[in-house]
C-alpha cells in the first residue's frame, strides 16, 4: 500500500487539474458565490495523525452533513425512541421530496433527507429554546473537531430561511401528522443555523473521528458514541447519505460517507480513516463532483473499501 | 474473537429455541409447504474452511438469491452496457412495485428489484434459446458450488410462471420502452427457472466465495469475477438486496447480503466470509425473519461489521 | 312533472326518516359538535321562486362551498391569467394530496382542492390587506344572497388557523414554486376565514342564482358573471367540486355542484334550479351523504340531469 | 338560434381554413399514415334527421370511442356488478398510467382510461370465444349505425396487438389482482379488434343517438339502453372521456364526449343531438385538436351547451 500523504498530494494534483467541476449551488447567492475552484482534502488516519492536500483550511458551508452529528446528539438524547418518527431506508426520491411522506403518514425514510433531518432537529429542540439548542449543536461540532474555529454563518443560516418554503412545506406537513411537535419556525430556525455551520476540511476530518472509531480514540471522545452506534450511523450513511445518488457512492467509493450541498464530503472508512473533502461543484444529484471523485481513487489506492480490497 | 464453530452452534441452538418465526410465502404451493421449523446455516471462512448448523444439507428455493448470480453472468457478457438498462439506487419502494418504472421510463431502479432481474436476464437470454440460457446459469452456479448436485425445481418454476401475472406486466411494461429485447415470455421463463434453483446452504455458501474474495481463493474461481467487480457487487447488495428491508439490515447487521423469498439469504463479509442462512419464515418486508437475527448475532460476535469493529 | 314544493317536502321528509347519515368531520371542534340530525333543503327556480324543507335558515359553515365564490372573484380581477397558476382538470386523488403538486411543479390541478382554492384566494389578495379582502369577499356573499345576515364564523376560522398544518404546507410548496406571491400566512388567513363563512340553505340557494343563470335574473346580480363564464364554473363543479366523488357524484346526481366539509353543498340546474342542501354527515370522500341523496331523488323526479331526461 | 346545416357548413369550412391541426398519432403506421387534412362532421337531431359537412363518409379508426359501445354491452350483460372491477372517477394522470392501478390494487379508475377498458372487454368475453365477442360487438356497432358497412380493420389490430406491450402490462397486472378473469391474450385481443372498428362520422352520429335519447328515437333502439343508464354514461363521458383533458372538454364544448387516438370525437347534446367529428391532428393530450375547436363552436353556435345556456 501507498504512503498516505504521497497519494494525498497526487489526488490534490489531479483535481486542480480536472476541468469538469459541476455547478455550484445557485438557490442562496451565499453558496452560489463560492469559487469553483476550490478543492480540499483532510485524512485522520486510525494513530490520530493529520494529512493535508489542497484548501483544507478554508471553511465552507457543511450544510447537509451537519445532519450527521445532529443524529448523534439525538440518539444521544432520545436513544431508539428517534426512529418512531423517523425511518432507516433508502428514499428512492429527490432530498427534498414530500411524496414518500405523503404515502407514508409524515414519517420521513430516513435522517438525511431534509424531512427526516428536520424531524431529528426538533426531537433535540424537544421544548427548549432555539437560541440554547443551537448553541449545543455548535459547542458539540467544536468539541468534536477540537477546535473552537467552528463557527455559524448567520448570513447563509438568514439567506435558506429566507427562501426556504420547500422545507417549510415539509415542516408542516410533518406536523400536521404529529411527527414534528416543536413549533415550526423554531425547528426550522435550528434547522437552517445547523446546516449552516462552517468549518474547514480539517476541522471536518476531525470531527469525523468519532465514526471512524479509532482503537487509538482519544478518551475524551470514546464516551460521545457506543461502538455499536457508530456501527449503525455508518450504515446509515451508506444506504442514505448521498441523497439519490447513495447507491452510486457505494458502488464507486465503497466508503461510508455524507454529502452536502455546499461540495463537502465527510467519508468514513471503519477503524482506519475519517476523511474530508471538499469541492463546490456538483453532480445532478447534488453532491460534489470532485469530491466523489477524489474519494474513489483515494478509496482505491489505499485498499479502504468496505466491500473488499 | 471466539471461535466460529462454537458460535455457529451458539446461533444454531438459539435460532432452535425461538418460536417467532415469521409467515412462510404463500403465493405458490411448493413455497407455502416449506415446514417453518427448518433452520441452516453455513459459512466458509478465508482459509475455504466450511461450518455449518442446523439443516444446511436440506436445499431450498434460493429465488431472489440467485440475481447475485446472473448479475455476474450478465456483467461478463456485456460489462458495464448492462447499466444503460438497470440502475444502481435503491428503490424506495416493494420488491414488485411498477411505480417506479413508469417515473423513469422503464429503467428499473437496480438489478435486485424484481423488474432489475428481468432486464438481467433479457440481457443474458441475448436472442439465445431459453433452454441454452438456462443450462448456462445452472452449470455456472453447479461450478461455484462446486458440486453438480445444485438443481432447478420444475415445479416451483411452474408455479411461479403459472401465477406471475405481476411479472409479466413488470416485462411487458419494459418491452415497451426497449428495455426487454427478447419475447417476453422467453425471458421470463428464464427468469422463473433460475429464481427456482435449488441449494443447501453449504452449496450456496460455498457459490458465495467468488464475493468474499479471500485471498486463499481457488484458482479455478478467481477469474470469474475482478476485486473490483466483487466490491461492486458487494455495494449492490447492500444497498439493494433486502428489497424495502435493505437499510434495517445494513444497519442491524452490517454485512451484504441478498436475500430470497423462500427464506434463504446469501451474506458476504469481504475478506473473510460467505455465509448462507435459511428460515423459510419471512418479515413484512419479505426477508428471513430468523435468517437476519442469525446474521445479527453472527456479525456482532465475530465483529464481522463492515462498519467498524 | 310534480309540483316542486310537493318534491321538497317529500325529500326532506324522507331524509328526517334516513338513519345512515355518515360522520361528521371531527378535525376542528366547531364542526365536531354540530347536531348530525339536521337536514336543510333550499331551492330558487327559474322565475325567482324560493321553495324551502326542514332546517333552511339554520347558518352552517360553508367551507369549501366558497370556493366557488372566491373562483368568480379572482375570475373578476384578473381575468384568464388565472389559469396560469391553476389548472383546470379532475386531481384524481384526496382533497388535500400533495402528490400531483410535486409531480406537476407546484400548480394545482383546478381550483376546488384545497391547493387550488389557495392560489385563487392568493390570486384576490393581491397585495392588499387580508382584511380589506375578506371584507370585499364577504360583501360579495352577502350581496348574491342578497343578504346581509351572512357572516364569517371567527371561531370556526382560529380552529382551521391553528390546525391547518396540511393548508401551510401546500401553500409553502406553491410557494417554493412562485405560485403563491403573498406572504403565506396572509393568504391562509384569508382562506381560513372565507371558509368559515356562516349561511343557511336560503342564503346559499339565492346566492346560487348567478351560476343557474335564469331568463329572470335580476338585473343587479346580471352583471356578475357572463354567461360563458357561469357555464365555465359549472363544468369545474360538475368536474371537480366533490373532491375525489366528483364522478360519482355527475353518475348518480346529474347536476353540477360543490360541496363543503361542513355537510353543504351548492348544486346548479343550469337555466332551472340554484339548489343548496345541508346535512352534517359525511361519505368517506367527505361530501354530504343526505345532501348527495337528496340531490339524487330530486334531480330525478324533477327530471334535472344535464344528461338526458 | 341560427339553423343547424348553416352552422354545420361554417364550421367545416372554419375547419378547412384552420392551419394549426396538431400531430397524427404515429405508434403504428397505419394510423401515422392518415392524411391530417381530412375534416368530417356528422349530427343527427332530435327528429333522427342528419346534417354533415366535409369527409363525413370516408370511414376512420375509432380507436377508444368504441369504449362507450363495450360499456353499453357490459352493463346489459352484468349490471351494476361491473362496478365491482372499474371505478367512476376521472384518473388525473395519462390515459395508459399503470401508477394508480397500484395505488388501487388494480382496480382501474373508470372505464374509458385504457386499463378500464380492458377490463370491460374482458366482462364482456366472460367465458366466449374471442371471436364470438368480437362478432357480437360488431353487430351492435353495426345496428346501432344502422349500417351494415361498419367493419374492422384488421391489420390495425394486428399493428396494435404486435406493439401493444403498455397494455400486457396493464392486463397482466389487473389479472394478478383478480380484476380480469379470462386470458390476458383473449382479452386483448378482443379488445384491440374493438379498438380497431371504422366507422364514417354518418354512421358513427348514428349510432350516437341511443345516448342523446331523443323523444323521436326509433322502437329499435329504444329498448338498448333505459334513460338513467344513457345519463350515466353520458355523466361519464363528461368527467373521464377525453383523457387527462376531461376537465378542458368540459370546460371550453360542454357536452359529453368520448375521444380515440384516430382522430374521432362523439359528443352528446341529451335530447338534442348525437354529434360525431373527425380530424386525424391531436392535441398534447391526445384528443383531436379541430374535432374539440368545431365541437367547442358548435355548441357556442346552437347553445347547445349542458351547463346553460
Amino acid at each position: 500500500m501507498p504512503e498516505l500523504q504521497a497519494v494525498v498530494d497526487e489526488i490534490a494534483e489531479e483535481m486542480r487539474a480536472t476541468p469538469l467541476r459541476g455547478e455550484v449551488a445557485t438557490y442562496i447567492p451565499e453558496l452560489a458565490r463560492v469559487d469553483p475552484r476550490y478543492f480540499a482534502i483532510a485524512i485522520v488516519d486510525a494513530r490520530g495523525e493529520i494529512f493535508t492536500g489542497g484548501d483544507a483550511d478554508v471553511p465552507f458551508s457543511i450544510q447537509s452533513i451537519s445532519k450527521v452529528f445532529t443524529l448523534m446528539l439525538a440518539l444521544g438524547k432520545i436513544g431508539d425512541r428517534l426512529w418512531q418518527r423517523v425511518g432507516r431506508e433508502p428514499s428512492g426520491s429527490r432530498f427534498n421530496s414530500i411524496v414518500q411522506l405523503e404515502a407514508e403518514r409524515g414519517i420521513p425514510r430516513n435522517p438525511f433527507i431534509n424531512a427526516g433531518a428536520i424531524a431529528v432537529t426538533d426531537a433535540i429542540l424537544a421544548g427548549h429554546q432555539p437560541r440554547e439548542t443551537l448553541g449545543e449543536i455548535l459547542r458539540f461540532m467544536q468539541f468534536l473537531a477540537a477546535d473552537d474555529g467552528v463557527y455559524i454563518d448567520h448570513k447563509v443560516a438568514a439567506s435558506e430561511q429566507r427562501t426556504g418554503f420547500r422545507n417549510a412545506a415539509l415542516a408542516n406537513y410533518m406536523r400536521s401528522f404529529g411527527v414534528i411537535d416543536n413549533p415550526v419556525e423554531y425547528t426550522l430556525g435550528v434547522y437552517y443555523h445547523h446546516c449552516a455551520i462552517a468549518m474547514s476540511c480539517r476541522q471536518l476530518a476531525m470531527a469525523g473521528r468519532v465514526l471512524a472509531h479509532f482503537d487509538s480514540e482519544p478518551s475524551t471522545i470514546r464516551p460521545v458514541l457506543t461502538a455499536e452506534r457508530a456501527r449503525r450511523i455508518n450504515a446509515l450513511m451508506l444506504t442514505c447519505g448521498h441523497y439519490d445518488g447513495s447507491g452510486e457512492f457505494a458502488y464507486r467509493v465503497g466508503l461510508t460517507g455524507k454529502s452536502g450541498v455546499g461540495g463537502g464530503i465527510l467519508a468514513i472508512a471503519p477503524g482506519k480513516a475519517s476523511i474530508a473533502v471538499w469541492s463546490p461543484g456538483l453532480d445532478v444529484s447534488g453532491n460534489s463532483r470532485l469530491g466523489q471523485l477524489a474519494l474513489e481513487r483515494l478509496s482505491k489506492r489505499m485498499e479502504w473499501s468496505i466491500f473488499g480490497a
